[in-house]
This record gives structure tokens, C-alpha cells and sequence, in this order.
């Protein structure tokens, strides 16, 4: 590294109020450092956009801290490494980490996870092997607990983590049946990815398309979107039905709180349970070698499809993040940032 | 039973339409037929009025049936053998069982568990030892999983079931804050069951008085109240916590649905679980003995206390109801009907 590297990064400019727009988002360059001991500099392939990221665009306290005006976004990227000063990395390694919205980063490389690109494509890691994918893995078998029979409804089917969940509950022979907001998504699920019914959503009340797609109930109903879909959903559930709260992404960009759900106590008298959950926590970790195992094998077996929308470039990663809010992708939304060397 | 022996009932003479009144009742007088081979002749001594009886004075199937318009109401009474015609049941057995709402009731012996005059009083089998006793211990051990240390907090806290909830909380080392409508039962809550805190809900918001309370979150929400109390208890659980869903008597008279919690999707954020049960589903039919000999044993160490408000005669009960869900009652609302011979 005798010469001085420069790499482009996405800073936060201003916090969205509703919906972002390009305007919140500033192309910065800088000069990249080399690394220190134990440090690796990686060169991003792939970075992920994540609804989550919504959240950390607001000054509020959450699960994980916001993220700073002025600094770069952050979040999970596929790259390969440029320079090591760590044990057990070599350049060329391909790895998956933090450090997105940017051409290269240097950070410790425990932070890094080696990946193997012979399993599925690099860009699953963000996906189906990645968080997303362990989000659907956790959250429709340990908190749904779906039995074969029963009926699975999950909301943003389209989109990768619902894409998996619906893949997965087929394979443990449940019913399936999904939402999705266009009738693109809708064949894209009954063809594509084998789901029992699927619905547009944006056709009429969610409520109608569930008393005609899950007619005798919902045992399991894996929530990417809440609002209007949860309530619906509350309608339809069976006793002892199990309501996975995942995500909320009709509320993401609301500027005030929405009206919850008229119908919760019906969670009495039908006995349900509503449970919410974040991937990354530490008593989740323990089955991710489970997950590598089945998703995995499953993927090697063809027997789940990954799917992806591939955006182009670093500078189109607002538009892509926009769009993901938007419903523009089907499967996990992509940035590619550069090809392995 | 040479005579005809007449008792006096209380049919249900039209649906209420929000609040009940005293023209929804009707008192009648009819001929109690003889028991047949395997029934037995019940006097009612105690019987219960429930919050969940509003319920089933609408036309809508939930998880007992509705009441019939015409036909006596009914629920849990501790009364004593009168004539038995079932092996293993003898004139002055004292029983608990059905046939609330009436004077005499005849019916399988089989509907019916004998009693133990010895443990507490005989009305303690409609409160403490009884359905109201059952719901707090399986609802608050089974399904909040209290932790010494932990945060409780009960709403509803006067109440047959609240009552109970905050004392076995305490047993089992956690903190526990109750609320209740009025300043009497707060002290009531605070001096006689030894909460650690306690609020009157109509002092101002529940949120300013959880703020105030449990200015350091709650671990363990136990809810008979829903509405307000519901999404005040949200906003201030702490990660992983549990709130069971017992009920929403601040509901029960509504005549629309009210909004739900407008910040249900904390859930994801703070990783919480909402379960809604019953406590007369079979699956924790197996925890009977436990709770008998826990909250039995508490009883007789007087490590517990039985509360009660007790109206006198079978004509007082639709007032006693109506007051119930006026919370009118500190401790387990009943009537008394006769006095053991």
C-alpha cells in the first residue's frame, strides 16, 4: 500500500422526516487508512439496504444507536480483502461485516465472519445466508413454531426475509399464503416460490383477501409490516395462534403513531401470542449453526430460491434504500458495489 | 322431597347495550325438579359475579357460549347437597361448581368438586381457591415467569385476580406496583397486601403514574384493564418483557372497538411477548393441584389474604354485577344466598 487509497461513502446529510429522499444523503470522499494490527481494509462488493435502517435515521434510542449527520451509514456488506494485519485473513478472503454506504473499510477483523462462495451466490450472505435469512429461520421456527398442517400467513412475502419465511413453512408442510403490493409479487410467490395463495394487498381490505385466501384461519402469522395487516391478521387467527412481530414497515416512515390494532383483546378470549424479537440477540446465536446447516443445504438442494433485486454503484444506494421502502424490490435488495478480483 | 320445593332465579331479560342496567335482569320464580340418577340438589350458599359474564350477555360466540335471553344466567357457586342421588355425594357435602344465579340448582354430580370448609371460608372457592385464584397463579407464574428482583405490575390490583397476582408476585421477591380507582383501594393495596407501590388510574395518565411507579420499567405486565393501561404498560417494559393478556374490563361495556396500543410495535424493538389465555383450557388443568396447594398453604400461613365484598340476597345480584364493573368491589365480588344448615 505505498499509494493512498481513496474510497466514496454515503453520509447521512439530514434525518428523513417521513419518507427519505436523496436530499438526506450526501456522496463523500475520503482517504482511507491502512490498518492497524489485527485490522483488515475490505473491499465491498455487495452492501445490504435493510428496512431497520429506517430507524436509525431518526434521533431516537433503540435496539441499536442511530446513526450520526455528517457520518457515513453503516450496515452489512459482502467484500474481500484488500490488506490484512490479521491473523487467519489473507487478501483475496471473502467476508462478510459492517461497515456499508462505503467503497472500502478498515475495522477489526473480529468484527468479520469468512464466507464460502461455494454454498450460493456472494450476495446471499446479505440475503438468504445473511441476516435476513437468519431472521426468517429464528423467527418462523423457534417463535411461530409451525406445525405441518397448519396455516402460515406471512405479510411482505415479496420481500427476503417473508420470501424465506413462506419457503420455509412450505418445506415444514404448512399452507402458505402471502401479501405482496403488486400483482408482479403475487405470481412471483405462487410461481416462483410455490406459496398455496398469495395476495396484492393494494386490491382492496386486507381483511377480505385473508377471509378468502385463509378461510379457516391463520395458525402462524409472521408480521413484516403491521398496521392494517395485523389487525386483519388478529381477525383470522385460530386459537392458540402465534403472531411473530418481525417488522412494521407500512409505520416506518409515519410521523405520528398509527392506531394499533382495534382487536388485540381478542388475544384473550382465542389465547394467542404476540412476540417480538431481534436476530442479533445473543440467545438467537446459539442456532446459527443450525441455520448455515438447513438454509445451506436446502439452497444446495435447490430447495429454497434465492432471489434478489441488484442495484448498480454506490451512488445509487439512497435510490435503492428509497425504493426498498417503496416495495420496489422482490427478494433482498442489493447494492453492487465492485466485482471480486 | 315430598314437598315441591320453588326457587327463585335471575333470567336474562334483554342484552345490554353498553353498561347493563337493572331492566336486563328479571327475577323469577320456578319448581326445582328432583334430581335424577347420578345429579344432585344443590342450595346455593355463595355465587360469583365475573367480569367475563358481560361477555356473555352479548349475542357472539367466543369461547363460552352466549347467555339466552329468557333463560337464568349462570356461572360459579359454593353451595351445599341437598339430595344426592350420585355415588360419593351426601346431603350437607359442601360443593363448587355451575348454577350461579339461582337459589337451587340440580345437576350431574360430575360438574361439581367437593370442598374443604377448613382451608379458607367457603366463598374463597369463588375467589382465591377458585377461578379468579387459578387465572393470577397460572397467568402470572406459567406465563409472566416473574424472576425475583423483577418489576410486577398489575392493574386492576383490587380486583379478585389482581389482588392475588401482586401477593404471589411478592412471594416470589418481585417488586410489585398495582393500580385500582380509587384512593382507598390504593391504600387497601399498599397497607393490607403489601404492594411496594400502588396508583388510583383516575389521579391523571397511567403513563405519568408508570413514570412515577416504575421509573425503572416493568418486567412483568399483568392486564385486566387494556385500553390505556395497555399502552402505558408498553411504553414502559423493559427488554424481554412478558404481559399477559387476562383481560380488558375497561372494554367490557363498549359498544365500538377502541383503538388498540398505538405503540404495539415496541414489541419488536423491546422484544416483548403478549399472551392472551384462559384459564379453564385444559392445558392447565394439570396445574390444579399446585395452585390448591400453594395458594391453600399461603392461606392457611397467612401469607396470603382473602379479600372479599360481599351483597347479600339473590335479588342484589344484578347490582352486584353492575357494580362489579363499576368497581364498586375490593377483592372478589359475591352474593350470598343462604347460610349453611
Amino acid at each position: 500500500m505505498a499509494k493512498e487509497l481513496k474510497g466514496r461513502a454515503i453520509h447521512l446529510k439530514s434525518r428523513p422526516q417521513g419518507e427519505p429522499t436523496a436530499a438526506n444523503f450526501e456522496l463523500v470522499e475520503t482517504t482511507i487508512p491502512e490498518p492497524a494490527e489485527g485490522q483488515i481494509l475490505v473491499c465491498n462488493l455487495f452492501m445490504s439496504v435493510d428496512p431497520y435502517m429506517r430507524g436509525r435515521m431518526n434521533d431516537v434510542k433503540s435496539y441499536v444507536p442511530p446513526f450520526q449527520v455528517g457520518q457515513p451509514l453503516d450496515g452489512g456488506v459482502v467484500g474481500q480483502v484488500v490488506h490484512s494485519k490479521a491473523l487467519g485473513f489473507e487478501e483475496g478472503d471473502f467476508v462478510s461485516g459492517p461497515g456499508g454506504w462505503r467503497e472500502y473499510h478498515v475495522a477489526p477483523a473480529n468484527q468479520y465472519m469468512k464466507v464460502d462462495p461455494g454454498v450460493g451466490s456472494l450476495s446471499a450472505y446479505l440475503g438468504v445466508l445473511g441476516m435476513p435469512g437468519m431472521t426468517a429461520y429464528v423467527g418462523l421456527l423457534d417463535l411461530g413454531k409451525p406445525q405441518a398442517g397448519e396455516t402460515v400467513f406471512v405479510s411482505g412475502a415479496a420481500g427476503a426475509v417473508g420470501g424465506l419465511v413462506g419457503q420455509i413453512a412450505k418445506l415444514k408442510g404448512c399452507r402458505v399464503v402471502g401479501s405482496a403490493g403488486s400483482a408482479e409479487k403475487v405470481k412471483h410467490l405462487r410461481e416462483e416460490l410455490g406459496f398455496d395463495d398469495a395476495f396484492n394487498y393494494k386490491d382492496g381490505p386486507v381483511a377480505q383477501a385473508l377471509e378468502r385466501t385463509c378461510p379457516e384461519g391463520i395458525d402462524v402469522y409472521f408480521d413484516n409490516v403491521g398496521g392494517e395487516h395485523l389487525e386483519a391478521s388478529i381477525g383470522k387467527m385460530k386459537n392458540y395462534g402465534r403472531i411473530v412481530l418481525c417488522g412494521a414497515i407500512s409505520q416506518y416512515n409515519a410521523t405520528a403513531p398509527a392506531p394499533g390494532p382495534r382487536n388485540l383483546m381478542l388475544a384473550v378470549a382465542r389465547r394467542l401470542t404476540l412476540q417480538g424479537f431481534i436476530v442479533s440477540d445473543e440467545r438467537h446465536q446459539e442456532r446459527r449453526p443450525d441455520f448455515l446447516r438447513d438454509v445451506g443445504g436446502w439452497l444446495r438442494e435447490k430447495k429454497v430460491k434465492e432471489v434478489e433485486t441488484v442495484v448498480e454503484g454506490l451512488d445509487k444506494a439512497p435510490e435503492a434504500f428509497i425504493g426498498l421502502l417503496r416495495g420496489h424490490n422482490t427478494g433482498k435488495m442489493v447494492v453492487k458495489l465492485a466485482s471480486p478480483v
